[in-house]
């Protein structure tokens, strides 16, 4: 097949004045370097988070979207303070920590404690109290690599759950091992929860090699001493905003499929993979398809505020469009990092498998398989989902994705430009396929 | 060929009391594992590099080494302290960052102004003063991977006398885009210097990805500024030492066959591949060679101080043992990793070539190929070389050690367990054929 862009590149080839982006098979890539350089990190609720919305309704605007705006909502904010993990005598040395997202500060002088390690949340919580009263809890689980990021489920508990457990059972502090396959020596940062009705303790993650590192002293010395400090402040609330833009359907305007991406990002990388790559993609796929001639259904990109913090802004924007979610036919999201699309998921109605399938075979010669029609549609459109909006997942290959993810190592560099144009081709065929049919995905 | 301990490995394999060492073919990564574990970083000078000297006392005798003692070296002690590198607007954050060894700090405040980026260390010097004057100068050079590392040296000029070429154009300080070949988002340290003749300025290492990240910045807005602050400290001088210890030969004890590695490490890693491994191999060939049957050489192991802040500790041993040179019949470094060795290296005298070449037959069942008559013998050993002393250079495969020299991320994990055990037969095999030949290998 050929590629999307082909026949049309020489007419399309073009630069905004503002920032030099040019309309070819790049643009993504374009979007997404624009992004991570011209604003870096965009913690939701943070001073750049609020660069990061202004970047967005310029660069829309910019590319010539019918239609741009901003829909706020009110979100905690959490900073993110000083960090530091000593193990004490005889092994004295400092160990990678970051804080998890929410979590609350040490005292200034810190948490000095024994450790109790444990290999799983699910052996912390069948742990007696006697082992864990008092202590700073350590849960070493490993996580395995796979395309689908299948083994993050099974790990990630013990960041997000892992302080009430300890609380429960009487701990001063959790640190976890990173969720997270990289040997490299970088805590994998992540959003954690906590209970009204249990002790707020602090958590944190040590990188891999820490984590390996505290468990061969724990096997030469099981006493052991650590100290644990952080600075966090939880500001209270404060707003935040998805942006929103639309090209007009040239017949069925008021159908609308959505398109989206997560615009926030943590903070100690630049958020390239996550979720750089995913603004940059939608954003150019919207953008080419208006000048490959104004599809007949209106596609409206949703740049969600505060995924991280737990879908915050995806859960505003289905409250708020509530009424009219009956008219979203379709949504999908990328969110995954930038690798090469290989497989297609659907969440259709029995009635548009026939569509499905003609899709897929139209992406077959991008590497893209057939899937099931179990697909999520991505962390945010899943809550749209949940409402009954039909949606696709354009699986990514995301072998390596959890080697960078959350970490200060999500940068420009980790992406590869060629995988993010096949990305692209993938998304404007999907996405054109769907504005300019008549199918009812929901049935 | 058999293994080297393939013949007495049962009857060699016991514990010592105290940590568990067991005499076999792991014993290189035992030793490495405990120190890196037990000690972790050990900056010169520092408390943490008494407690490296400590260790490696114990350790000589618990493996039951001849004699054992330190010799102390006075040095110029410096300390890392804290240092961010922030980006003004309308680019605003923060690039990962981290002083060079030997820099000075910046005022409390840090130092703000404008960015002179220069290809290179040549570049810089041609340059007009007008275009750094008052200025951060950034030097953006890359460099390549091979197996030797045989790029370093074309890159680490930037990175000893950058400051010195900088300050004599009137620049307010130095950043280079780190000594390294990998992607991840790690700055790698290492030794600079001063000139006493020119004002002496801060000098950093940006990650390569911050390095790429600036250099995408400075394309879009020239007239960027840096703010760079940091906390370093320059107590003055302390003592540290250099650890030695004996097989005493059976034979010829007064011949002199010396093998090394530096115990001193940076302090952000745990100095696992720099030096290390060298420690655990050295250390394990020598007490390895005396269980098989003492040699008629002596062995001398030297764990040399202070490598890392300019073979310090080495030029200490030269000028103790000045008189006694002559007796050094051979001496050989491991520091360059825990790469599997690939060839063999000589600085022999001609007719000795003979022995080098049956040598190297021994070895080459272990992929170990001829090399030339030019080695240096490793950076500490060199010193011996200058004044005459008979060297090899067993070369190791580098082509990933530049992605970890120097950064956080040098640690345990980082070594193959399998190829450090090959580093081990070739030592032993090598060692054990200089310390039982008759050949003056000088002649």
């Amino acid at each position: 097949m050929k590629l999307w862009l082909t026949l049309t590149a020489a007419a399309l080839s073009f630069s905004t004045a503002a920032n030099n982006l040019t309309f070819n098979d790049t643009l993504a890539y374009q979007l997404t370097e624009s992004l991570t350089v011209e604003v870096g990190q965009r913690l939701a609720g943070s001073e750049a988070d609020a660069r990061a919305v202004a970047w967005a309704e310029r660069t829309f605007k910019q590319l010539g979207f019918d239609k741009v705006w901003t829909e706020p909502f009110t979100m905690q904010y959490w900073e993110r303070g000083q960090a530091s993990l000593t193990v004490s005598e005889p092994f004295r040395q400092n160990l990678v920590v970051t804080a998890l997202g929410g979590s609350v500060a040490t005292p200034f002088d810190g948490i000095s404690a024994q450790v109790a390690m444990f290999d799983s949340l699910e052996q912390l919580k069948a742990a007696d109290q006697t082992l864990v009263k008092d202590k700073i809890v350590f849960i070493n689980k490993s996580m395995e690599k796979d395309k689908l990021g299948s083994f993050y489920g099974s790990v990630v508990g013990a960041r997000a759950q892992g302080a009430v457990e300890a609380a429960k059972l009487g701990a001063k502090a959790i640190i976890i091992r990173s969720v997270g396959t990289s040997i490299n020596r970088f805590a994998h940062t992540g959003i954690m929860r906590y209970s009204d009705d249990v002790a707020r303790i602090p958590a944190a993650a040590v990188s891999v090699p820490d984590a390996m590192q505290l468990a061969r002293m724990l096997e030469r010395q099981p006493e052991l001493t650590l100290q644990l400090q952080m600075q966090n402040k939880l500001p209270g609330e404060v707003t935040s905003h998805n942006v929103i833009a639309e090209i007009t359907g040239s017949k069925y305007p008021d159908e609308i499929v959505l398109i989206g991406a997560h615009l926030d990002s943590w903070d100690e990388g630049t958020g390239a993979l996550d979720d750089g790559a995913g603004v940059g993609l939608v954003i150019a796929t919207a953008a080419l398809l208006k000048q490959q001639g104004r599809p007949q259904r209106t596609i409206r990109v949703v740049l969600f505020g505060n995924e991280e913090g737990g879908l915050v802004g995806a859960r505003a924007y289905a409250a708020k469009h509530a009424n009219n979610l009956n008219k979203h036919v379709f949504a999908s999201e990328s969110d995954f990092g930038a690798g090469r699309i290989w497989r297609l998921d659907t969440g259709f109605g029995e009635k548009s498998l026939a569509f499905a399938k003609a899709l897929q075979q139209k992406l077959a010669s991008y590497g893209v398989e057939a899937g099931n029609n179990t697909a999520s549609g991505g962390p945010d459109v899943s809550v749209l989902k949940a409402q009954g909006v039909p949606v696709v997942s354009l699986q990514q290959d995301g072998t390596d994705y959890f080697d960078y993810h959350h970490t200060p190592n999500d940068t420009l560099d980790k992406i590869d430009p060629a995988a993010l144009q096949q990305n692209l081709q993938v998304w404007l065929h999907t996405v054109s396929a769907v504005a300019n049919s008549r199918y009812d995905l929901r049935k």
